[in-house]
């Protein structure tokens, strides 16, 4: 199978399709833009879903469920967000055989939906805040779509927050955001930029959004996921007015936040190989697998050797046994790699004799020969380096590509023609006509005014020249 | 917020939707048949989805993530599906600004697309079986709709799975239909028939369909779930053919099944009483409300007691405290037994002095003063006790409204007006014509040909006479 990887250096585009294909995360769908997510790449995303569900209960969320229809005129309620929308959007105009009298939209986002239900629900201070997620289905109708980082229908989870005073939902934006960070960074080993977005780049119908920006190894960026703070303009659109402590009627302010199945697309493309996908171990659906090697003689000795490790194994790890006796070791060891799962242990009938394991990292190919009463030891050092691997190596990736620009003329030639250079750092005067401009020249965007850089801007806008206000990473993105 | 419960014997209905509404179960959504399902009932929902997932996983099956929206045209490629479910679908027309070419229908069910994407995985018969379950909203366009029993659109899960021999599939429809059985009694204590549905009765493009069957309260019958032997039926619509061990090329044979958020409310009309919903244990999503009881001067002391006390509780069960003091304790208990907490703990001032705790049960609101040192102990009895009485009691409902009738004449009384009489027993000829009699003069339905009954049919069809087939089990149903 593995032979079927086109190299990443070859066509980066061809390399990912053939990861995500081969190991089978994912297949194309006949359906416009659709992809069938496989078992494997499920698995990927019931990770995900777990972890993040623990962090969001942990953190006062509840999950419900609203419904995918919404009716036309509820988006329209609020201006920016209908503008932002409108062009994606799938419109269902029949059902049970007659024409609507007034057609729904597949959810792109629920905000309006959830607003207009939030109504019936808050009435007071005592009401607030409303801390709900939905894990649903939506759809985008995009022009340009690619496996998991963007479909037309993708799978996410959105939370839509409720509170008293703007303080309070920024201070959420902000904490969920950094929910985000820790998770992506801590279990998919992705390093990322946080900060908020320039005002051009921001949700339809947000006053700011913050976004978790990650570089992947074609040097194009990727965001990954978004927290929105959205004052009073969904409390206004749907007139959710709350009686304060103070007795007053006043908005109710907002935030929303979400990330999707792009996360798997952003795993795939920051840690995988020419051989196939590389997992993080805490993601990773099997963390070890065992490759029985013998000839007809010594099979029962070998497989009962593997059987002894596997259920010494399963009480700590994640393990799968491939003793599939009709593909030589070498395709099952290819396989495997292609599959992402993070240590193989090989064992043959030397290693039977020698009490002994081969332990091989998917992350380094780097192999060990282990005593077989110390190879559970070893696998959980193996899973705890790989994971801290994985991570450092990314971080290198990024920190190798990522360049500070004093003047446009620098900037220009990073971004010619095809070239991504990763990410470039500039001052920048925050303006969105120049932002425009630059995009215009380079397709380059700014992917965010990363928090903790913003302290020591000075001078000149690196594009126009006129006052610097924000220190600005610029990319060209996905 | 008790007393807004319409009683059970005044209004069925009313009492149902009060219940719903009032435990926040559920609310009404501005989208026509739609629900918006609210934390404490998605919390239900996730109880579900947690024990089904262990299940489907230890049977052998992977989740997978397919397309909500199918061309048209697939759902045409199988006569008798597109016959059943056309009267219900939902048709995308537009999307991204344009007509369609073809225009999508939103999934009603999910066997045409997967089947045409199991067209490209399955080769061989290497390939099988392949066990696969999908999570998901489904859309059916319904005209009498009722809160979580019939909404347009629904949360289910629906498994899919492809297989060499019509008996392996045969085995794995019966398979999963027990695993249904085995959760819904086990954990949500409802008792269930199974058996085959009749002819007329199964799923659109099945062989046969056999489902599990609920009798509720107002003695009105529930398909909780269903699991179908499809045969080569969608295999040859999707030309879906497989190398078999000997070499020949033949269509691979079928199952689907799946429950849906339709199984909350058979637990919420099963349970439930006049002071609101009453939950099972092993799905409550608290087990266990501690209500301190106090008065100023002893508020410090009372708390601190119940504080340890819930801490210790919190090791072994899901807890929940409501120390709200501005709410009297016995606001608190109407409101705690409205959201079906198992068991109450009531600690007041005395019981603190003697070093006590009262106990009430959520079922039979019988009340004991236990010891402190005792009250875990005993809480882990009595939460096994509301178990298994939850199901006794609703056993005994159903074995006293079970009736077995020889003649029509004795049937068509039963029925009258808007009677529901429970489950009618009776032999049957299995002639579609003579069921469709039954129901035009009835309402009454086959609900299923029960396992385990069959084997002493004889004699004559309680309606039209001919030679009887079946032991049949009529009743009126949702």
């Amino acid at each position: 199978m593995a032979d079927k990887i086109t190299p990443r250096e070859e066509n980066f585009s061809q390399w990912y399709i053939d990861i995500v294909l081969n190991a089978q995360l994912a297949d194309y769908a006949p359906v416009k833009g659709c992809m069938v997510i496989r078992p494997r790449g499920y698995a990927l995303w019931e990770a995900v879903q777990s972890e993040l569900n623990r962090m969001f209960k942990e953190t006062g969320h509840s999950n419900a469920y609203f419904p995918m229809l919404i009716p036309d005129s509820f988006l329209r309620k609020e201006a920016e967000h209908v503008e932002g929308f409108s062009p994606e959007l799938a419109v269902v105009t029949h059902a049970g055989g007659e024409e609507l009298e007034e057609p729904y939209v597949l959810r792109p986002t629920s905000e309006t939906i959830i607003w207009s239900t939030y109504k019936k629900w808050i009435q007071s201070y005592r009401d607030l805040p409303l801390l709900i997620n939905q894990w649903a289905n939506v759809i985008r109708w995009e022009k340009r779509t690619r496996l998991f980082l963007r479909t037309t229908e993708f799978l996410w989870q959105e939370g839509h927050t409720a509170h008293e005073t703007a303080r309070e939902a920024e201070e959420e934006t902000l904490r969920m955001l950094n929910v985000y960070k820790t998770f992506v960074e801590d279990f998919l080993a992705i390093p990322l930029l946080t900060g908020p977005k320039s005002q051009s780049e921001k949700f339809a119908g947000a006053v700011d959004t913050y976004s978790i920006e990650a570089l992947l190894q074609d040097k194009k960026a990727l965001q990954a996921g978004t927290s929105h703070f959205l004052g009073q303009n969904f409390a206004k659109a749907f007139d959710v007015k709350y009686q304060t402590r103070e007795k007053t009627l006043e908005y109710v302010w907002a935030s929303s936040w979400g990330v999707s199945t792009r996360l798997i697309g952003a795993l795939i493309m920051t840690h995988s190989d020419n051989k196939g996908l590389v997992l993080p171990p805490k993601v990773a659906p099997q963390e070890v697998v065992i490759v029985p090697i013998f000839k007809t003689a010594d099979k029962e000795k070998v497989l009962e050797y593997c059987d002894g490790l596997a259920k010494e194994l399963k009480a700590s790890f994640r393990v799968v046994t491939d003793a599939d006796d009709k593909q030589s070791p070498g395709w099952r060891f290819a396989e495997w790699e292609m599959r992402g799962v993070p240590v193989r242990v090989e064992v043959g009938p030397r290693d039977l004799e020698n009490r002994k394991a081969v332990l091989v990292r998917r992350d380094t190919g780097e192999k060990k020969t282990v005593d077989r009463g110390a190879v559970a030891g070893e696998i959980k050092t193996l899973l705890e380096e790989i994971q801290k691997n994985l991570f450092a190596r990314a971080l290198k990736f990024r920190e190798e590509n990522t360049v500070f620009v004093e003047k446009y003329e620098d900037f220009l030639p990073l971004f010619e023609g095809e070239k991504a250079p990763g990410f470039v750092e500039a001052f920048w005067c925050g303006d969105p006509e120049c932002e425009a401009e630059v995009k215009a020249d380079t397709k380059a965007t700014v992917r965010c005014l990363p928090f903790g850089r913003q302290e020591n801007v000075s001078g000149r806008c690196f594009h126009c020249g006129k006052e610097a206000h924000h220190f600005a990473v610029f990319a060209k993105s996905y």
